[in-house]
């Protein structure tokens, strides 16, 4: 552990970590380091470029706190994210894909009863939701917990603004709800729209750097959960989109893009008369059992 | 950009460069998301692993301010920083070799005259350093530009204690000091002893979990400046040290080893009389010139 030099550093530092008691830990940051030097040789970083390194994610950390993530968002956006939950969720063909969770899920959301109107306020056209949660040969989900989130018509999630009112509720565009008997469930919300991710922070730089763009195509979110069944956290993305092929965040996958179909004013799929456009969606959703091997 | 999955997710992420303008950033970025999601892959991280890693690069985060950079502990204690400082300092057999930057180098340190005392009131047993900046047929470098930074006995350096005293002065152990006509320069000081790295953060827990403790052994920072020389950043290290041979940041070369020479009460080098023991120190750094290729 003298003679270090640009070779011998990497197999010094895997041997420091000869007495971890986790051996998992060992594996996982064996093969970080290893990787990560094998990063810098290759390009042969340099110690200014390295010092750059260091500031952007000193600045990262900077604009990081309890209602921005801007490290999920640079996961997010090397596409880190979605090859972890790609790799974690291998489904049955017939069950439903995953995608990324992102930053916006926030605890305690209000519980809606099927019907509700989860925009609570966020402002948007419209949109009725319905669909049912169904096990692999179709049978239905009883009393699955669903939960939604989605941004408003401007793009931002409720946690992106700070409200004008003291009235505002707090949780906006964002709720659970649970299936029903026969595994459906259905709510009214807004209709999503395409958004950048945050980016006047250094992830907004660093893609501008790399002359790419900061939009998501349009989407909901859902985690879905219930027992006996792997919780399934994806999106369902809006056809159409322009953003379609080139999501910031490469979340989209084929399967999980749906039509999000357009009405005139008139009778609600709820009943309800509704005086401006508005649109449907409708969606059914299917869990993977637990492997109980 | 559709069929995103474990294994698409990698080109897609590098095809969305395509557009980088900067030719070098393309290069950097494409091999980082390439090592880092081989990484991925390699260890099959879960979902719950990448929660733990945001979790812990947010906490890097929250630490880090204007007298603290985690982020370099970070990198220094994975053997990053040792890696890019050696591939970018290949010198000369006979030039002083180069060693990692570390966290406590501080801007606007005292200027001093040769034979001045840095402590400037830091804790310590007195050491009297001395040596030549040459360059490398062993001609004097005269005026070099000295930068010399150390903990105290403690292993603190001035930026890591808070004053009790209004009348302490800031830098402590820290100065700046001209090589002479004859490329000489001599300082007092105190004696370097060895420290831990601030382990009381995130790095301080990983080092925990990895079975690695985080000494290094006792060293004196430098960083010498001349007109038509490389920027020379490198510590001497002290012979005997316990941690010699696992420095927590991978810093130490062989050839930056040397004896603190330790002198029973009496006439110090400068001629002055002390009461206590000291320690003696002399080490004559060489200097790569400019290449002006």
């Amino acid at each position: 552990m003298r003679n270090i030099n640009e070779n011998t550093i990497t197999l010094a530092v895997v041997d420091s970590m000869s007495a971890t008691k986790d051996a998992r830990l060992r594996t996982v940051m064996t093969s970080l380091v290893q990787h990560l030097h094998s990063f810098a040789r290759e390009v042969k970083l340099t110690e200014d470029e390295w010092a750059k390194a260091i500031d952007f994610l000193t600045a990262v950390g900077n604009i990081t706190d309890d209602k921005r993530q801007e490290f999920i968002l640079l996961s997010d956006t090397l596409g880190l994210s979605m090859l972890v939950t790609a790799q974690n969720n291998k489904k049955p063909a017939q069950c439903t894909e995953a995608t990324v969770f992102g930053p916006f899920y926030v605890h305690g959301a209000p519980e809606y009863a099927n019907g509700g109107d989860i925009s609570n306020g966020a402002s948007g056209e419209p949109c009725f939701v319905s669909g049912r949660i169904l096990g692999v040969d179709g049978s239905p989900v009883t009393s699955a917990r669903i939960d939604v989130w989605q941004s408003d018509q401007e793009g931002f999630y409720d946690v992106q603004i700070v409200p004008t009112s003291p009235t505002t509720p707090e949780h906006r565009a964002r709720g659970r709800l649970r299936s029903a008997a026969d595994g459906a469930f259905h709510f009214r919300s807004i209709l999503a729209e395409a958004y950048p991710i945050p980016h006047d922070g250094p992830v907004g730089e660093l893609l501008e750097a790399l002359g790419r763009h900061p939009w998501r195509p349009a989407h909901l979110h859902f985690m879905i959960t219930a027992p006996g069944y792997e919780t399934l956290v994806t999106h369902i993305f809006r056809n159409g989109d322009k953003y379609l092929d080139s999501d910031a965040v490469f979340g989209v996958r084929s399967s999980l893009v749906a039509d999000w179909v357009r009405h005139e004013p008139g009778v609600a799929p709820d009943g309800t008369r509704v005086s401006s456009v508005h649109y449907t969606l409708n969606y059914d959703f299917v869990l993977n059992p637990v492997d109980d091997a």
